[in-house]
């Protein structure tokens, strides 16, 4: 496919939710996935012995250190220290925790076997310009065996001139995750000048490319952003700028494109409880295996995060299956 | 999360100490940090068996000559022999020397076994322009093993256009140095264009940030400069811009930032010596673990150098704890 | 020259020590022996910053428990917990402890950067025969950086019909050493049946021999048995089966041929205690650098090995010597 | 401390040579420069076994027809054929002879043993603008050993915005010839546009930064110009910029910069013979221990080239010394 | 060739000397011999800039106190210091010293780039039985060139049942020497029990096979003792059982079947000074490029071996040759 804008396909016949009462859609069978042993064991670990279970996916990020700064840690001066995710994730009963090499190798000791680790391998800071984001590697798949993690993380910036870049150090990672055994979780974020032309980062056109470059490119598991409606729709690509998808149906778009990719939804900004539990439900409603909230849950209080973790739990279990 | 600065959010109770009389913060128990065996051994030896004791370091650098050029020693002509950096060390009992290959392989066997070794591994002049800041290696860990070295150190220019190479760089010294057992000492600096309108590379924001990344990266120790306010806070990203905290309050943030990196403070430039020694004490109240001093110490004849070198001694014995 | 044995030449005037009174000989000057400087900076702190310091070597071994068996620990049963080991070398501050990997592994951590670490890099057990005597590895020199150890250890079986393998293999020790800086303290032990044949593996020739053989492979430090005199003396090559030395004078000769080999003494089985500090006291005189004293220090209870590591502290200051 | 250029520091004594009579300062002792065997017994061989002898060095290069094109071969024609060169060197008794790798396989192997060579590793052309002047490697530390070479040559460009890969490739080119105890020679060259804004590539303060540069980087030997007094030193940054020293006191300062990597001073553009000689005088003088003079000599017809030679081995033999 | 004894050629006509006047065979000239640079280059410095010079070779060998053990340094006490030999080597203008790896480490830095290094490579001890004589490795071409050495040294047994782990061996041996440029000298014994049964190691047929498979494998300078005439040669396979060669003969018979390997003469035992300028002489009419004379000179005071070198300087000044 060239990379100019195609031309707008007909559409057939979209596969979309209709009717009034949402349905539910399966997430992928873990039998389905093809996958070898090693990352069959720890992907089995992550969604059926540790966190809420029944095939569910609980994670708290920790990266925001790196990728915006200690700025994020100011609404909750607790959180600046990383024992408090830590121990968050392990009252909380979080699938895993997602973080980088050097909160790894200085704080997750405490915690090995209690906490499920995703070694988060790549990363930036926000400072330079993003018109050419790129996160080069912080560490790598060998450190995650090492340190005992059972998946590792990747952020690719689907859409970035430095894209090529991106995709031949992500072929390394996944290489070596296969070699190894390990699962391999993407962070997929559009991102450039190009993708601001058709209807931004946060546009379903480019949510919806992103899964599936997550896809293709060899993700176990996918974090993806819910896609935002707005006006700038507009200057997506055909058929995406008629398509006047509500949020549900957009994210359960992009759920179909991700295909046998795991999906986890991002959280993003702090919101509102009511607004952050019905997302949970919307997300697991449309497919998605389950959430990677961060700021959502530790901008708050201990306690408080520790209730609505309970509340999301609670929902987790309406979604459990058995094994298959 | 999104990638992208976040906006400014709420700041609820800032964990920055208050009151009048200034609070002593803890260093981070050796016994806490996930060390190896090999990096705990050497650790221990610069905070316990050499230099001051008592868990504190007192650093020598002398990378001046590199980094600025002899420029730096008109002020004190002797200084431009490393013998006479090499004997402050010795004479004035310090933790460890830190400089580059060419001073350790031309001038360390005279002082091996007395004054523990501190390989710097990357470096660059003063000449070429700032703006892609980036220090290319000049050494190696094994470099480092070879000499008999207890660590390394390494440069890390946090939002420079410049960044991606040199994580990557980094990535590498880390995982050799985790290899090898050798600690790493982190030279957090912030620069380039994007921290310059964002409050400038002395700002809180900018100090901040490089000391988290320091940690996130996976520093052992990290070496901080003081944060400097000035009117171009104003330009800082929410909540910096309207923090106004005091030259203490700030450093005690970046230590907070560190977790549980060790903290060096930088001397910088040559000041008086009651400002100097002043610092010395306000740092080790705010929680660092030592300091890091070269031109305000052998930018002085021998003499007075180890006259304010005992100083700093006598105030490191108040701050003395046994190893945990 | 031939290399089959060569006839028994005349002998001239050996350099032996004559007269009532022991004569003091001097140990290698550390600035003589050629030194890297990793070898140096870490021998200098084992013969000078622990231990007794003044240029001398007290090492307690602890590898009896695979050479020997659990057996050894009978007489103390204290001593079959690692920990009693290494508390008294820190403790009885020892030059430091000489272990295998497992017990490094497992226990190094509580005592690093107190005790310093010999690692012992092969061994075998005492069960199957020993007439093809060879040490396989149990570890290697990047796994003794890796734990920061301050020397190896590597026993060489003189003699043995399988000496050509164990001189191959030393010699992979040996270059990893000498990249790495690591000293490289020799077992250097005569075995097999035609040692046997030679007037035994105790006998001077044989222990001559191996003295000689550490040096030319390489070792920086030898550890050699006293030469027992006995009938079986008679068997030895000429001139040895006719020198008639006194246990001394014989031990001076061994020390002699090690050259610039650092020599250390084997304590053997535990002895009296009288007579164990005149063997350190004589060693001294003969131009040992120090003692490697096991089963006779450690096979007591801690309080009476203390009071015996005193003693041999006193007798050690009186041959201390400044850095040279 | 910062990395950016410092503030000019006060200038208290400067260890400069002061009064009518010349002072002759001492070279570094070969036995001060901590080497290994290896790079001890090239180096031996260089100064005292082959050429003028007694601790000095006359080093003939040959690398301008790669430099600077065969322009520099119009002058004297026969200078065309490097045999020229080659036999200039054997009968002018030189210490080394120093070209490319071509110029080495091609024509070496008639003079192997009787002119030690110095195997040049990187070079560029004339052509391409100077703005980025950075030389590719054309050999390796294994070429050299391979031909017989008993030392390699670099040429660093500080200050080049290209300093970076210039600083990573000469990494590799140290630790070769480090493991393989092969001397390197360093010559420090200036370049770029932010040393013409500091005075340019024949000031002061860009000479003797250059010097220390090699120091720190591990040159054994640095080639060095004379600095060159002019009205750009106005613009080198303080006190550069109004130091007004001779042009003796200024070769001596960067002599003194460059501590113990023993100096070659280069010859430059052919000049007079009692300029030249007078120069070479002043910088043994100044403490240099040798000087490489290519278009000086070989610019002239043989006999005339050797006469000169000759006049040159007399001012040595004045200067001559013993190892030590 | 089948390795069973072949059956007696016809003899047409041997080179041998004849008539009453011994005539001198010419040695091989250096430019005949395809030497790569390296290889060139060292053995010149060796033939022609150290030692006797004019094409000749004196080499001071110490490897009997692995080989034989340190019996051998009982006729002459001083000589158990490896410096009396490294003092010799250099006091006599020895053209190198050959010794082991840790002779090397330990003592050669004292006198490198006075006396040319041979670094010998492999060796065993006399204690096992010699009938499986293999010596295995004890150090490299690596540490050879690392060391600033110009050749190594490596024994074959021809003939041993181990042999074909040797030939092996040598092959790495040879290729890492080719690689690096440096000559290898043989040591060419033949050993085991059918070379027993055909006339003995030391008769003409063991030691003329042995000075062809040194050629044929590869050596550049092949070490070969004298044919010692015997009652056994009646056991040599023919025409060796019928020759019945003059001493002078023999010798003459395997310096030609060593065609281009230049031959050194063992000098084995000590005997006589008539006896052995006797021998230093034939071997110089035989075509010998040198003598190895170990024992003949260092079992004696320094004083008498300085005589006896000098009287060998003088025969070789007979002998020398311009380089060809």
């Amino acid at each position: 496919m060239s990379e100019t804008s195609p031309p707008a396909p007909a559409m057939r016949s979209p596969s979309l939710p209709t009717g009034p009462s949402p349905r539910r859609y399966p997430r992928p069978a873990l039998s389905s996935l093809g996958l070898s042993p090693g990352k069959r064991t720890r992907l089995k670990r992550l969604l059926y012995q540790y966190g809420p279970g029944g095939g569910t996916l609980l994670i708290l990020p920790i990266d925001q250190g790196l990728e915006h700064g200690p700025v994020d840690f100011f609404a909750n001066p607790d959180s600046l220290d990383p024992k408090y995710q830590y121990e968050l994730a392990r009252e909380g009963k979080f699938s895993a925790i997602a973080l980088h090499i050097g909160l790894a190798e200085k704080y997750f000791h405490e915690y090995a076997g209690d906490v499920p680790l995703i070694l988060k391998l790549n990363g930036k800071t926000a400072v330079p310009s993003d018109s050419q984001a790129f996160s080069p590697l912080t560490g790598t798949v060998e450190d995650a065996v090492r340190l005992g993690a059972d998946a590792v993380g990747y952020t690719v910036y689907v859409g970035s001139p430095a894209q090529d870049r991106d995709f031949r150090q992500f072929l390394d990672v996944r290489q070596d995750a296969e070699r190894l055994g390990m699962p391999v979780v993407v962070w997929a974020y559009p991102r450039g000048e190009a993708i601001a032309k058709r209807g931004g980062k946060e546009g379903l056109y480019a949510v919806d490319y992103a899964a599936r470059v997550a896809l293709e490119l060899g993700a176990d598991i996918v974090k993806l952003n819910y896609p935002v409606a707005s006006e700038k729709d507009a200057e997506s690509p055909a058929p995406y700028n008629s398509l006047h998808l509500s949020a549900d149906e957009a994210f359960r778009k992009v759920v179909e494109s991700a295909g046998r990719a795991l999906v986890l939804v991002s959280g993003g900004e702090k919101v509102g409880d009511q607004e952050m539990l019905k997302k949970v439900r919307s997300s697991m409603d449309a497919g998605a295996t389950g959430i990677i909230f961060g700021r959502n849950l530790w901008q708050r209080p201990k306690a408080e995060a520790l209730r609505v973790t309970r509340e999301i739990h609670a929902i987790f279990r309406e979604y459990a299956q058995p094994p298959a």
